[in-house]
């Protein structure tokens, strides 16, 4: 694995910019971002210094992936042992000491994660450092100086390295399978949790998924009136049974080695009605006014605003009920990520930013239709990860 | 829904020992401890006081989902909005004040969780409170005092009401179905990838998950030399494909209603070999020993003893490389979790405690079996409920 030295170049510039030494990270999303590694159980500790070292503790379990997907230097450490009763934080102090001592960092000034923040999960289940982790740091570098850098390194995951937009492409298309599959599947008698299961599968199961080191992800499947409950912050498969006419809203977060996607197609069980094809053109044409306006140095809220004024024109300017868009890539789901295409948003659109398109129209107890893509700001235009 | 009166008695005494007036969480699996409702996206809070009243603070979006699995008086509040942009923390200190003001908690002394722990993943993504939850408490209950409550906690989640234990009864029931699918699935040719995606898809679709809210669950397939690596603290299903004489793991985390199961049945491509006839009745041989001994008062350590005793009597002492269980339940794959099944574990078994018992043989770069159950202490004996 080569080092990613455009986002190493990245990281250096932001710890330059804040004056600080080194990040050091456990949460999983922040070790991706400061070393390419997407920890399983969220038990491995990154560490980025100023002269773009990497170092990674990670448990001796998840070694071989770790090699798979970063340059880091890797140490390894066992969280649990047979022998005795032991906890990961008392294993982590010696490693903790030495990188300490290797990498110069006695008397630094560390940036860590402090605030409430969304991760992707990486597994059934995931390790939270809560306090420990500065606890630990206090302990193994007593004079070095600690201070939040979260506002840092969210900017730092707005933008993205090659690297980290080759995964989300790949991504993309592996997620395409599952959608191929709702398409089919779809029709009168199945409940939402077997369309589901059958996209699901489908993904789960495509040869595509071989590019990866680690492929993860999830569809859902919401119809008829549930499928006006999507705009929530999160999507819900039900046992309701699909009903000739239904909208059938297909979404999915799907995970390329850390990387995430963001996606969603509506279909209908058999011919569309004439709402349907209103709600559809109205989505599209928003869709097509939203991507055409991205560019390098465009206002977010010129992004929103292109897709909004559509849906107002075309009637649907209520039903439209959230933003435009939200930083995806290192989140599958997080409205608060960078950029925010939302009407109230300050930030500017920069080259390699990654971010959904959602246009939507929600209506309670009849149904809800989304269409939602990925896409990043190429130099001049739009790149479209989800073209299918 | 009625208020689940054994655990609310529970957290009571926990409280009295302590001298606190109440618990305040964030964290989903003590947000579920504390009042029955398993938050979707994390950001919700609970608070439970000692005269037994219970608040929850969740997003509007989750609210329907709240009042099906919680008997707690719920608020809602908006994290995010289209109007302006906010941050669940700015939305969250009104609702903390309220709280404050009409539970009588000014000058509380408060448990929180402040320690390294392990969660169960509840969504794509989950938020993560991080400091902020003290901050918020500090800014909204300035002259409160806070505390952790890390162990109280951890030792509360080892005991089980009568409605926890009745969810991971149906979790088990529901994930049976996936594990019928994968025995009938799986022969030479299929891709790792492709047997779990067919055990997921039935577990996914069968009717029993609608006796749930929320039924959630993830199944991997780890084959050959590959079913050796399931010794780690994470399965991995990876893309090789199945040959004639494999072992073949399955194995399952499934969740009802918040409530986990942790689940591994082996079997062999085509007809078993010597060697894993010789696996086999050790193994089920260490099982009904482990079993035999589960009762309350027993030592835990005891019950590792018995099914290791049997390991090392057919020649795979070191080949059973790990404890023979942990807790489950409030926890999914939690190594940790109590009780601990281990070796030097100093812990005694109590009624409605609940765990798995995992026998199992590795060989590096042949293969593996394990068959993992999940079991309820009962009044004399152990519950099973995984017996497919």
């Amino acid at each position: 694995m080569q080092p990613d030295t455009e986002r190493i170049s990245l990281l250096q510039a932001a710890l330059r910019t804040a004056g600080l030494d080194a990040f050091v990270c456990a949460s999983p999303s922040e070790v991706l971002l400061l070393t390419g590694f997407w920890p399983v159980m969220g038990d491995s500790v990154a560490v980025f210094t100023s002269d773009g070292s990497m170092r990674l503790i990670v448990p001796g379990d998840e070694e071989e992936i770790a090699r798979k997907m970063s340059a880091a230097d890797i140490v390894t450490y066992t969280p649990e042992m047979l022998s005795e009763i032991t906890s990961p934080k008392e294993q982590l102090k010696a490693p903790l000491v030495e990188v300490r001592r290797s990498l110069g960092l006695t008397h630094a000034r560390l940036g860590v994660v402090r605030e409430l923040g969304v991760q992707p999960a990486s597994y059934v289940v995931e390790t939270q450092f809560r306090g420990t982790m500065e606890e630990l740091l206090r302990e193994a570098l007593p004079e070095a100086q600690i201070e939040a850098a979260d506002d840092l390194l969210e900017q730092q995951k707005a933008l993205k390295s090659d690297r980290e937009l080759r995964r989300m492409r790949v991504a993309a298309q592996v997620a395409a399978a599952g959608f191929q599959a709702a398409q089919q599947v779809i029709r009168a008698g199945l409940r939402e949790a077997e369309v589901a299961a059958q996209a699901q599968a489908a993904f789960e199961s495509t040869e595509k998924a071989q590019r990866l080191t680690r492929s993860y992800g999830q569809f859902f499947c919401m119809s008829g009136p549930n499928s006006a409950t999507a705009s929530a912050a999160f999507a819900h498969t039900r046992q309701r049974v699909l009903e000739e006419g239904d909208l059938v809203m297909i979404h999915a977060n799907t995970c390329g080695d850390g990387m995430w996607t963001d996606i969603t197609r509506t279909y209908t069980v058999g011919a569309p009605v004439q709402r349907h094809e209103e709600m559809r053109n109205a989505i599209l044409e928003a869709r097509a006014a939203a991507l055409k306006t991205i560019a390098p140095g465009i206002k977010t809220a010129e992004v929103d605003h292109a897709a909004r004024s559509v849906m107002e024109a075309h009637g649907f300017g209520k039903a439209f009920r959230h933003a435009t868009g939200h930083g995806v890539g290192f989140a599958a789901a997080n409205a608060n990520a960078h950029p925010r295409i939302h009407p109230s948003s300050k930030a500017t659109l920069e080259r390699t930013m990654t971010f959904n398109v959602e246009p939507a129209a929600y209506f309670d107890g009849y149904g809800g239709m989304r269409h939602c893509d990925v896409v990043a700001v190429g130099e001049h235009e739009a790149e479209v990860f989800t073209g299918f």
